[in-house]
């Protein structure tokens, strides 16, 4: 039998709710694979295996109990769980335990998903890098912060990995991978339980290794099955309207980016897209500022306790940017706010008749370097619109890994972006 | 000397910060009236009286830390704290404990400031009461769900509190107990360790004696200075512009509570405000529901792993509504985040060249029962609105409890509108 962690969910979340394969097979060939690989890729910081194992045998004597039936998940280590420590990739949180699930992990498990661990994460959902490396090539960065997350569902560790975003946190490492990430529109996943950084800028979301898995298990999470209406139908879904969107960070991208987001267009267009361009009306010039501004306003308030408390066991330039951000005012934040607003009221609009955008997802393939977790400079600006987000396939850079591109839709029209996401992402070669 | 305790925030800071009253003396004020008044009114769910001697103490002994040196504060029992058990009001967390504080509580320790106790919410920050009396008359409920909250700062036992608002929990509290509760701009304060319910609503604020105050502990909590800047010239505010709102859950308010909404016009035409009527658009009808099916949907997936684990340690009213809230589906939930998108892009507009509108807040007096926290329908449309609120006196009920009305904001327009609360607060008969 073909290895069993290498099925798409969707597949195995078939095959495990028809009995075909038990809960216990299918985790143990993830198992084995983090025995085979996990030394080298480094996704986990916790690993429960004894009670994952548990788990399965107790899925397998048991009803079926929903969508996510044997699953496998990791979770970043910023949601809370009450059976594994949540450590947020920082010393300040070494050891640390907490006594109830955030509220989609407690949903999950509800629906049948066993929650294989807890998955690294740079510095509490920041930037500075913690110890994962790219699958797909071990001397780059996986991206981040969901670093853990990207990785292990790139090297088929896990059916699926939570994630959350604050400026690129999704988007770009899963793009760094290879694989798919779908940041729903701002507050669809509960944060009840997930430490916050930037309340206006934070949002959950799933990292999978196809669109259709994304979609599937986001939505047994939330208990939102029309975004999973579509898969009954995803081989049929029509060539949406795609609007092509270099956005006013283009600059930042460098060349092989920039080349492949040109192929995507005549590769949409000879698919049969309607593809068309669309320049970001003025206001969005600012926006990437904004992000930064709101961004680190609200996350040096409330990383108070923790700068204040622990601030020498947090990485210097963390650090700095929190004691900075201190000193961004209050009327300076609520300008930037009120641009958020505008922007976001025209973002409607400026879709035209298009379903969605697609846009660079990174400036570039993931750097050749474990210092950093690369530039989230084409992502922010998405965060703080609070658009849905999906990653997809851009082709491949000099140093053959991937240049992930990103489909983004209307506030709250999550189902069709998933959808259009889905096409565009089997088109431009998945 | 006059009772410590009864001094305005502002002017204890002031009398505190110049050392003409000591830290030590001013808790022990609070204190005094905790062990006069507390059996009665029953606001606290922990009393730290230890710990806070000690750190007046430490306080008197030091420099002066910041604007809140010495004034003691009631946190809402869903606010982390470090050196407290967070209970929220719920069997399921009794004697529950965390590790760290919430943001904001960290910024106002290191702001000065004395954390008193954990105050009395009704359960989980919803709508089942717990033991909270109203101060004004021990018969009537003092709100909820930040019930110790506006029960502390009413009978002079803190500064002032810390509280939070999905429907109406800290408008409609403050109001039944004749004080004043500051709600901001959605997301101004960071949510960072505070428990949440609905990620779309909920919105933390303060409460306390008057406007003023809760402008000055806000503004320090969070370092928005800008925010007590018009405290330098509060009595040379200039006359606002204010719409008159009945807002369409107007039938909803009783006979008292539409005459003194009237009896407002006339005070504050005679006084020199610029009174003009405001009728909502016509899409604003539908907002009332659109919170209630939005906050439901989020909350009953926030409260998963509670309802999950715990399920029968919640009240049966709660446990029901959490289970409703799983069967709103995915499709209506996003249909009302997009009406309150769109209310939100038109707010603005609606106030034309008014500065603030004022709409009840409240259907009319404090119910005189112990077994509802009243009704927050006048609350649930600002909520989702993300306006910032400031209750306002309106007057006195046939019960002689008060009549409270609320000054609503453009969104990140704080400053101002608490200039404009603080203004009409007074010429109401504050």
């Amino acid at each position: 039998m073909k290895e069993l962690n290498r099925l798409s969910a969707v597949d195995a979340a078939k095959k495990l709710a028809a009995r075909g394969i038990s809960a216990e097979q299918y985790l143990r060939s993830c198992l084995d694979r983090i025995d085979e690989r996990e030394q080298d890729v480094r996704a986990f910081a916790f690993l429960n295996r004894e009670a994952a194992i548990k788990r399965a045998k107790e899925l397998d004597s048991g009803a079926v109990l929903g969508p996510l039936h044997g699953l496998t998940l990791g979770i970043k280590d910023v949601f809370e769980t009450h059976d594994m420590p949540t450590q947020a990739g920082s010393k300040a949180f070494e050891g640390h335990k907490t006594t109830n699930d955030a509220g989609c992990i407690a949903y999950a498990r509800k629906m049948g998903a066993i929650m294989l661990g807890k998955t690294v994460t740079a510095e509490l959902a920041t930037f500075p890098p913690n110890e994962t490396r790219n699958p797909l090539n071990l001397e780059h960065t996986p991206g981040g912060s969901s670093s853990g997350s990207a990785a292990a569902v790139a090297d088929y560790m896990v059916s699926a990995a939570t994630g959350s975003q604050q400026f690129g946190s999704l988007i770009r490492p899963a793009g760094y991978c290879g694989v798919v990430a779908y940041k729903p529109t701002y507050n669809l996943i509960p944060k009840r339980g997930v430490w916050g950084n930037s309340d206006s800028c934070d949002t959950l979301g799933i990292i999978a290794r196809d669109v259709p898995d994304a979609a599937y298990v986001t939505s047994a999470m939330i208990e939102y099955p029309g975004l999973r209406a579509w898969l009954e139908y995803a081989d049929k879904v029509p060539a949406p309207k795609v609007g092509l969107c270099g956005s006013y960070e283009w600059d930042k991208c460098d060349a092989h980016m920039k080349a492949a987001f040109e192929a995507a267009r005549n590769t949409l267009s000879a698919a049969g897209a309607n593809v068309t361009e669309i320049v970001l009306p003025e206001p969005f010039r600012g926006m990437a500022e904004a992000q930064r501004i709101v961004s680190n306003f609200e996350m040096a308030r409330a990383f108070a306790d923790i700068a204040i408390r622990f601030g020498p066991m947090l990485r210097k330039a963390l650090y700095d940017r929190t004691v900075a951000g201190l000193k961004i005012t209050g009327e300076e934040y609520q300008r930037r706010q009120r641009l958020g607003r505008q922007c976001r009221q025209m973002f409607s609009d400026v879709l035209k008749d298009c379903d969605v955008l697609l846009t660079p997802a990174a400036t570039g393939e993931a750097p050749k370097t474990l210092d950093t977790t690369g530039d989230a400079i084409m992502n922010g600006v998405w965060s703080f619109l609070h658009t849905p987000c999906v990653t997809v396939n851009g082709g491949f850079g000099p140093n053959g890994m991937p240049l992930a591109l990103q489909v983004v839709g209307r506030l709250d029209d999550d189902a069709r972006t998933l959808a259009c996401a889905h096409w565009v992402h089997g088109r431009l070669g998945r």
